[in-house]
């Protein structure tokens, strides 16, 4: 048994916050140190399912929080630095599907036809990896727990997807759909006023599995804090741009006086990267659909752009 | 009427560079809240026009700051945090070249046939975005006026281009050279003791539009401070290499004490990005042409490289 | 002659060192302003042979230390701030050889058939630049000496290459495989408990120009400092994917108290560009042999992974 799930020393949450925000080094710090135990972890379920088919015919997966409710991208995750996750994922997809997108993507010969989930940015053991090598995946019609820690220095702007269908890189899974967003916050960072804005650049000119118009338009009013996750998966390399807002190249998007951290308004990203960022809707420049687009200019010619709608105040 | 235009209450610069100075957070500050007006604005003209064909007889358009001295990039632009500017921009471009970039690039049927300029860092209202969705464009013949804010905290190392010319993202004035540097500067930065060397890293294997050995030579004496500009258009990844100096990677380049950032002689760019740094020719490593080039190995083969020629003090 | 090489005022490595930590600026600071001479400076050999051709046939290149000892990545070189090293290198390729590259790689007329050296991050005169432009490069059969300086804020995770093979830019030289890692250190760095790991990322989908199952498996005991050197060579982005381990996207990857520096497992690297961290193998996560991979997806497919072992404390 890791140490991470050892009984019974539990510790409160309040300690680990206030250990976190005191700033102690990453090597004084670990939840296992700190005796946290399996049953303070959050629990959900994740259904991982199979939707219509793309406007192009291709096969489309998601990730839902309830059967029947699944999405492209899946829903966003929140943690907070100290906590845990165990997530509970079921496999909905047939294997007639799974065997399509193995032969389709070229998977091994001794990949199993099954779905996972691995994240970026929390921490995991062995058996909640979501590899083929790690035999942690789930098989049509089962259900297996994974167990994500957010251990001091993880937060972060992330992102978690499948790992195994396709190939033994998710590739298929992937491309289909089974990704979403993963945030986790330090105690005491500041929580946008409207729900989180994700933008999941990815194959094919696409941002969140679809091309303008189709892609989404998010909405806020002038003043208010808004929060942007940005993924890229897949095989390009992007570049996201917004419309008049500009935001610190570091770990929040918010800067810190005396900081040297260089203003960004374009970030290139590759695949698996991610990054978020906070910024006052409209602040100084006021209201209007201001566009948001990769900045490659033919992906934004094919359709890797949409509007953040800014509301007079 | 935006907050930003409002009058009276005029408020001179030395308060905006106290307040700036003073370090006050990015929430509590506003050009608006101080009343700035337009007033207060410095004001330049530029011209859009077209230039000789390209040696591959590609149509070439350029900015220039007054009639028949456009050039490809465009005049390098700067400003200081508590400015703004005001551009008058003549659009000097026939509506047959402006078809034909459309009819080239494949721009939207709604796509009017126009010039417009788009800043990155700076802010800017919705009647100066040089977007097709905001109408805020120029048709031939006529001009129009460009407000750009240089808020608190745009200070950076950017760039400023076409949104309209080709398709709904300015890829044909992009590619066809209307992009110029755009520097904002902190009340206190230093100034380099020659002008700043921009270098425009394009498609096609384009340095400023050119390849070598037309590319520039930029000269210094060693001991002076320089100062490099680079951003990317298009839809390429580069990377930029000096030889013989490396910098820090963040707003300036100039090495922070007790900084954790990292020192880099090559940065992976990708469109639409832009960043620049200061250093001292020659510093430690004497006189010499020092190449400049772009990494990926095939692009500086084919011609994406030039020389900073360091002479003795 | 140049100052760096003046004699004879003789200043220690201890204030070198002293000073480096008192953290006074770059431009107060140079090695040659404290006359450090040649004859401080360690001393190596390196030798440029033949290999045997790739699995594909495609001819093989590589650094050693000593004779008949060349490997493809060259040796970990690695040097500490104040330091300087005097590299002797012998040109064993043939003349034979060194045409089918230029012929291969289409190199200019005048290319000379002779290896070369060059660093990144660390400082060198004209002499030692590597290049064509400057005749810094070496004959088959012949000899030549590059002094390389780890002047202040050289420290970092850097690389080095052939500059002169195939073409002007070494690309030919670089793609066979004469390439290396250098870490230039800061007095008072940590240094990994185990030797650093190189991870050469490449053209056609290669890891230390190898595909899996031929990439270096990493090994560590949990709880160890680990040490990661990653940079690219060639044409292509990658994206550097380490699994269950997450670092600071600093100089260092060690996280500092009150930075704003966001925390990252995935990093996307153009051509030329390198980064390291340090990592405690297996901290929070416990032992397994995790995968380490281009997070590309085709990349990762076709071969870009390789596994970190880490075992039991």
């Amino acid at each position: 048994m890791p140490p991470y799930l050892r009984r019974p020393k539990t510790v409160g949450v309040l300690v680990l916050v206030v250990i976190a925000m005191a700033g102690v080094s990453q090597q004084l710090f670990s939840l296992s140190a700190l005796g946290a135990t399996a049953s303070a972890c959050r629990r959900i379920s994740l259904y991982a399912e199979e939707l219509p088919s793309s406007p192009e015919g291709d096969i489309r997966l998601g990730y839902g929080t309830t059967p029947d409710t699944a999405a492209t991208p899946g829903p966003l995750i929140e943690m907070t630095e100290g906590g845990c996750l165990k997530i509970r994922l079921r496999n909905d997809i047939s294997r007639a599907t799974l065997q399509k997108l193995k032969d389709q993507f070229g998977g091994e010969s001794d990949l199993p036809l099954a779905v996972s989930i691995h994240p970026h940015g929390a921490k995991y053991h062995r058996d909640s990896d979501g590899t083929m090598s790690s035999d942690s995946y789930v098989l049509p019609g089962q259900t297996r727990t994974f167990t994500w820690m957010a251990t001091q220095n993880t937060a972060g702007y992330w992102w978690y997807h499948d790992h195994v269908i396709g190939t033994e890189h998710g590739t298929g899974g992937i491309a289909t759909g089974l990704t979403g967003g993963l945030i986790i916050r330090r105690p005491g960072d500041l929580h946008p006023d409207v729900p989180t804005f994700v933008v999941a650049m990815g194959d094919g000119f696409t941002i969140d599995y679809r091309k303008y118009p189709d892609t989404p338009t998010f909405e806020a009013r002038e003043g208010q804090r808004i929060e942007f996750l940005v993924y890229a998966w897949g095989n390009e390399t992007h570049a996201f741009h917004l419309h008049a807002h500009s935001w610190a190249d570091n770990r929040t998007g918010i800067f810190q006086s005396g900081s040297d951290t260089a203003a960004i308004d374009n970030k290139t990203i590759g695949p698996a990267s991610s990054f978020g960022f906070q910024v006052i809707a409209g602040q100084d420049v006021g209201p209007n659909d201001w566009m948001y687009h990769c900045h490659v200019q033919f992906h934004s010619d094919l359709g890797m752009m949409g509007f953040l709608r800014v509301l007079p105040a």
